[in-house]
């Protein structure tokens, strides 16, 4: 059984730093990368490709509404020719740095807010598809079982990853709660979370109930408290569980 | 004798103008074409890079510093890296709009206070050139004749367009003279310029000397009065000249 | 009976021009000064201001979203506490050159969507007259008779001045259209259409019905089509009929 | 004897972090509080006043180069009306902060590469002191004693407070040296050097030889190592030495 680990890489700007992506990629199978426009900078998008490509992490494109301010974490409403421009802009500029550097991309994962709405809203679903097809149809969309992405992903002729949240709560509808601060959890309880949605695809809320949930690839939000450490510990119980680490 | 009429091109931001890019098209064989950074946005590189595929006008890529404030004609002083990987994004970013167009990305031209500065200093020189190669060793990069950025580029093996300024003044040193607001000059006064640096390769300076200058590849600033009535009247002649309009 | 002429002003941006201030300014009793965020920048509030001051015109705050790429005309959800400072940032900075070139702070008006928002989101509206409250309980809140921001203001103390649309359309709701394009219209049909809405308190929608709309200050948008001449034969019109143009 | 002790606040933006201003404040005396244009927003800028406010802490206004992406320490070369309204505006933003949360506008310092440049350069010097007189004439400069700064402001009649750091470098010339990233120290070292610059007005240059120096303002860097212990040991070891710890 394959399963791959997903953390969000690059989303420092300028002297600001959100986590220390150079410990993380040893131990992950694929790094989502910021590309400028809710984190992250040139200098950072160039370093942390580097980092990935030497590790051997698959490299995805990791792009967000253009608000630095909010982190990409603020609903914008834009066109969606709007949309689709600034996803092919940042898309570019990433592939560039991993095309430089030897890489090849490997999938696009929207950022906060916006993978939030892709799940919820067509036009925003079909936008980002259809850039995904316009860059390279080769390559892989990362979404969520829940939702509409996943659907419309599919029936436009696009691969998908579905992947489950190790370190993010789900509402009892089964959407991501995504906020600027964030519990802490023991990462064993994580761990034993994880591992459950991966065997009995069944994961508990915020409310208590539990919801069916799918997905081949996990991923661990870096600006979590603790999540350096639940990154080594869930890797260290999925080789004991015997699942091959490994990106799509 | 060919000879290649360039113009900048896409310079507008959100809803602001600088010039009708579509009305210059017809007339032109080279579009240097903002990132984003120092002017321009997603959705007019599209629309631009589109115009230019439709006329079959070259396209090139026209990077400058971060300073849509400044117009990318304020010096920024920034490690070669910071500047290194600011030109790796921007022509990633046009790169995504050019091939998703059908286009091909034929040369890199620097914007503004970089492209001075580039002729002055050989850290910046060298650092464009290694961009030019690292992105496609195979485009033009094009400069002036005068400083030190066309022997860099020589010497670092990447082909060069010798450009003129058909509407800007030079100094008695033969430096560009980029500025804000530009004086007026009648249409006929600056295509008789043009011609004279062409076929006698000498130009007379703001001083009232004259300089040698040599090129093929024409540049007009579109944000200059009547610049658009002058690529029409340049053109023709450039035609009754027996030159042909063409890029490299 | 007196009448006030509003319109938005200093909306370029660096290079960027979005009308010609100074050819309005005689002509208008109020400006609404952009304040960085949508549009505008410390330069250009500078002489605006300065402009204002030597016309006696009366000068308004004009915050809006932080979206230059978007004119502030795109809908951003943000946190109470986030728009509240932003606006405070806004008017802070306005009210320093104001300050500077010896005027004073008349009246604060939201611009764009912001605007909009806040005739139809209640906690967008009280986060407004918080502002309003906190910089200065005496100055003005410019607002439309329809939607809750009016009532709002008045619950909590504010002054407002009610404004209606020279150039704008309202739809049959009486919600006001703003579009980033905008239809193209007689000048007398404009003026002819403001004086109904002075006298009779009517104006004709979009969809063709009528609808009842009250105000005693006119805004003019000075991004459509042939605004400055409207501006000026508005004013003759209005004097004309034997109005006062004054600010509030 | 009394002497100040100043830190540079409020530098984080939006999710990024580079202090924990709040640890600092009960230690300190002075606030020097960016404005939002190479660090902090509105909502740092509103937590942090409040901070200071609480915390009886004088405030200084601190602003910089509109360059978030090189944390203010790029130089870029301006007009001086474009420096001079960028001053006046962040300083008019921070102030409506100051304002609204009781407080009073007590200093400004300019931050980074423009506080470097302002005592080498007689126009950035005379612009920063010209929007001093024009914002309020009885507030004070923050600037060291070697350079131009302190001279030109003392000519137009502005009172500055001459500050010497506690953990940054001075190089022979007496210049200091503001770099991204800081040697470590041991705050043993850093308070004796301290101590020594107050008593002997003599410190150690990063060559080894030892320059005069004089100061009644400490400034500590909070983006160095250690520098919350240091604020706490440099504040005891002050007060065994009968230093009066107050703001000018």
């Amino acid at each position: 059984m394959y399963v791959d680990l997903n953390v969000d890489m690059g989303e420092g700007f300028g002297l600001y730093k959100i986590a220390n992506d150079e410990e993380y990629m040893p131990f992950i199978t694929s790094a989502n990368i910021a590309c400028g426009f809710h984190a992250g900078d040139p200098v950072i998008m160039d370093k942390t490709v580097k980092l990935a490509v030497q590790h051997n992490v698959s490299i995805g494109a990791h792009p967000g509404f253009n608000d630095k301010q909010g982190f990409g974490r603020r609903e914008i409403l834009m066109s969606n020719l709007e949309l689709y421009c600034d996803l092919v802009y940042q898309i570019g500029a990433l592939q560039a740095f991993v095309k430089k550097n030897g890489g090849k991309l490997h999938h696009i994962k929207p950022h906060g807010k916006l993978y939030g709405m892709a799940h919820n809203n067509e036009d925003i679903a079909r936008t980002i598809c259809q850039v995904v097809l316009d860059i390279d149809d080769s390559i892989y969309l990362y979404c969520m079982q829940k939702g509409i992405l996943n659907d419309v992903a599919k029936h436009m002729g696009i691969r998908t990853v579905l992947e489950v949240y190790a370190n993010l709560d789900y509402d009892k509808e089964g959407n991501l709660i995504i906020t600027k601060e964030h519990a802490e959890r023991t990462s064993e309880y994580v761990v034993n979370r994880v591992v459950r949605m991966l065997k009995e695809k069944k994961v508990e809320t915020l409310e208590g109930n539990e919801i069916n949930i799918e997905g081949s690839s996990i991923c661990i939000h870096s600006d979590t408290p603790n999540s350096l450490t639940l990154v080594k510990l869930l890797r260290q119980r999925l080789e004991n569980e015997k699942y091959v680490l490994k990106s799509p």
